[in-house]
């Protein structure tokens, strides 16, 4: 088959490599329909991932077909179409019966296309197959649910629910890209009275509005602290998400925050930040973090399902699998190109 | 000034009585400028409810504007155009701090109209005006924010709060009057998969679809669970919400739930159920009751506010407060008036 | 090898019958070490669970060794020592990935000594192995853990769980039998203000007060009623628990409860009760049903090996294996022999 | 009367002051019984709390008896003997509804001995008494109730709950001065399997013992880290509590707690602390910050009334209320003193 095989910081190719198989009783292999690159693919061609060595294929969002299973599968069999999901669940460790998938004690969490083989492939090997696969309902078409492997769940679980968001709050989500987008998309499930989307780039604040936000703030020219104080009675956002991943806008969220509020922080950060704790100490604020566990996936596939959930807005670029160098192009230079998704499909 | 004045069962009169003044340093008068009838009126009239005295005048929902308070009433002043809330709360027992005002311990919950006078008048008084009235936001009309007295808080509280509606739910809301079409109405605010309503009245069920509901079950002519069961893979609702007040309605609603699920009570029960432990003590459900407490007040307000929640649609008949007694023959005959809500105006 | 068969209602026999194999790659093989009898075998030799076919081994509680495991078995192997919970759980389905392991939807649930063979043998098969066995902790005796297959989990779950036990609660347990004696000891990892045993038996109140009851009532002739307001300042407790499983039992539970409190039904119920809706629909109560989840298991046995919990005072009468039979007298003949849980012990 | 005088930095007076007397119609007067010094006072007293102005007595925490209330009071009357709380609450406005008194937008929070005249004197003035006071259940000494004014709450509110310590926990205190100790005795209320102190100073550490600590780390000689990893199978702590207030001891808690916890600090910074989100991002925590509600205390005096919890042992040192210079120089000396509470009684 044909893989897209990362080679080292800086070095990535489409070429063959030997196809998978069934390596334990939980395995299923699915051959590949749609798949999507996502930031954090980016994150390890940059050499910012040390944990991907050279030789692995990329690639944690698909939409695929069963076409074989380990003798312990039950939940999908050969000709199933299912949506891969980005993190790996062994369904029987203390995290998994949780619900926290990404901490999975028995190799699983997030593994696809970063310690094994992932999803920007013809074909791919999914462990815990019956845990980390969910049949695709009918009707829906990929690009209906591609999104749901990684970007939608990740906005939903840990911006949306672990920042608590309740019928009424202000909401304010710092970062307009994919990912704050989604958390700006699924806010809306819980009813709040007004989503505020800051970010320097007007452009991606003009789509903001579209996926769902009231307000928007240019903070390259604006103070979103005095702007957010000014439509709360100075009080700040219910809940701030962080969906960029660097110092200062975490730092922003904690100063946007109101006495009693949430911050959820989305974003993968590289460095420290100052929490500064001489103002935060007694300001009765909650700040969690997280990388997605994937539990919220049913739940978002019936909301596409009923109609209540529309992600294909995302899909902003497509390409054959086969063209998938030039797609990663496209994706990297999404200040030019304006990408926010590119969907990959395979014949 | 005037007042609808109960003079024992089937017996009222649109008649003269003496102004309320300030009575505790905690009290308000309100000048009444919109009031309305509600069921729980008409049963008092019926002699159902033994608690309201004859001499009574009735009423528990009402915009008004404050023109006098004690002297330890700070919240609202003279002038203040304010909501009345149908319970009151003294803001400082056991009950009262845990948001349950319904059960306050210092004779708040439903007194108005009921132990005390009430707002179908020209004049109120409001015991503890500080935990009891909310001022209007700038720009809402009396129509916009009249049914947060009870009727909203009521179908959001006790049904879809209660009910622990979450993203994704199957909803199945048994009974389409007034505080039916509330709980379809702002189960919306948690992102369910899909709303039933289920009445034997196809013009309700038609109002219903007005109100939110995505499907529609006429039980007169239809197997309710089957129906349910068939649109949720045979395990039942979520949550079922019992807006009727009767033994089968509620029964109906422990048949209608999945396991797991949960029954929200809403109702105003006359009469025991059955409670089918037989079959329910294995099946993890949970069943709740209430009456509102009017917790979410604030929060409603701020969805009308922002323009998420729009409650006008209840309003079908209008009338001068002088007028009430026809309203109260319009609102009683809803079966051929149609009538959801009247909206009596002072003046 | 040996098993304690049902033969229909009233007959049982301690006899021979095949030695069980494994059927799925998820199966274990465990050989009974310690197994004890539960009131639902009694129940089911009355013929009450029709459920349950002639030719039945008996039994769902035991500690026992592992003597094979299917293909996909990875938590146990061969020679590890396990609980055996009285819950299978596929780990996969969408009530087994919210930890309502009692609900699983792919053939889980309570099926040991119900729908297929139980532990009252030498050996049984456990399906789902990897979620339905848990290891023993290291320096545990069997009698430490036994009771955690289902007596302890159910008085934890289902009653002081589900029934929101909180520091300072007042907690009515209606039925000091085995299950509503793990409730009592139970609650105490709440930190409740008291704990009220209600039983018509003063021996079995005795022993309440040894489980940690602080105060008991003989309701053959007490007025529970009354005893409780005038403990709880005449409001009733926060949390009542019916143990017991019948109408009137349960009915008491909800005249117990104060506003806003919780029932929590644990009792196993053959017949309907009355819901008294019409004094309760206003009073904003929770009333909760349900069978073991077992999702408490870890906690509990992490609380055992902590020494925070010490179940071994539910051993009552110890046997052998072989002498079942003998067992069974004494453990149904509980009013005359003060069994509360019976221990069979294999060689 | 006399009281203690701030009178800036380092300099205070046990000094004639006017009586205070009823301001508002929600205030009343108490006459202190016995009262007690905290180390905020000392903070206040280096010049660390700018807000606090010269002229100002301080305290915060009392047990006394009212001796007039204004005409709106309700809750309390001439001659009943109460519980000071460290916080005043208005009742009415958003945050106080929620329980969040410690911000509440009307004036309350921690003003006593901060913005308005405190405790450490014969009389004071509690504005919104209804609310902030707390009447002591008949039978208990003052110092069964006297750290429920402060410590006792913060310990159970800002380190257990918002820790959200449940039963099998492993709990890490980082800290064991008296927030500390309030903190390990309090969470004892919730079943937890193993209680961790840790701090510098082993005489504090064999106290840790005695207020239910199950381990004690002394991380001026052992790695708290590798130490807390050992027993818990490498994963770290479920909860960790700060409650000393430097940037090393959060940083500690952060690196102590395992994927999934939660950081609850209690202690009061003076400046920022490194937020390592490079390896926190990913790992699925809570922390929270917030000063005492005393939300707790109705609760936290139930426990003590049914002897579930003794806060005697805070009580080291004994004094007159006139003796309170001395009593501020053993308590400001505890390394040497080894004081932990002192109690000053009047007359």
């Amino acid at each position: 088959m044909k893989a897209l095989i990362y080679h080292g910081p800086g070095e990535k190719q489409w070429e063959s490599k030997q196809d998978p198989g069934i390596e334990q009783p939980t395995d299923a292999i699915v051959k590949i329909d749609t798949t999507t690159i996502c930031g954090t693919d980016l994150h390890i061609l940059k050499g910012d991932v040390p944990t991907v060595e050279a030789g692995r294929s990329l690639g944690h969002e698909a939409v695929g077909t069963v076409v074989s299973v380990g003798s312990a599968v039950q939940e999908v069999k050969e000709g199933d179409r299912v949506l891969v999901s980005c993190i790996s669940s062994c369904g029987r460790c203390a995290y998994c019966k949780r619900g926290l998938y990404s901490q999975c004690l028995n190799g699983g969490g997030w593994i696809l296309g970063h310690l094994i083989d992932g999803t920007q492939a013809e074909y791919t090997r999914i462990p815990y197959a019956d845990n980390s696969l969910y049949k695709v309902p009918e009707g829906l078409s990929d690009e209906q649910v591609l999104f749901l492997s990684d970007i939608l769940p990740t906005g939903f679980e840990i911006g949306v629910i672990n920042g608590a968001v309740k019928p009424g709050d202000t909401v304010a989500v710092v970062g307009a890209g994919p990912v704050g987008l989604a958390a700006i998309m699924t806010s809306k499930l819980y009813g709040p009275g007004r989503v505020i989307a800051i970010d320097p780039d007007t452009s991606r604040l003009e789509r903001a509005k579209q996926f769902g936000a009231d307000m928007t703030i240019d903070n390259s020219s604006e103070n979103a602290v005095e702007k957010v104080k000014e439509v709360t009675g100075g009080l700040g956002a219910d809940v701030t998400v962080e969906a960029v991943g660097i110092p200062e806008t975490f730092e922003l969220c904690t100063d946007l925050v109101c006495p009693g509020g949430h911050v959820a922080n989305v974003g993968v950060h590289g460095a420290p930040a100052t929490l500064h704790l001489e103002t935060l100490w007694i300001k009765s604020i909650t700040i969690t973090t997280g990388l997605v566990d994937t539990s919220s996936t049913p739940t978002l596939l019936e909301l596409v399902s009923e109609g209540r959930l529309d992600p294909t807005p995302f899909a902003t670029h497509r390409f054959g699998l086969g063209e998938i160098m030039e797609a990663y192009d496209v994706f990297s230079d999404a200040a030019k190109t304006n990408a926010l998704k590119v969907v990959l499909s395979n014949g």
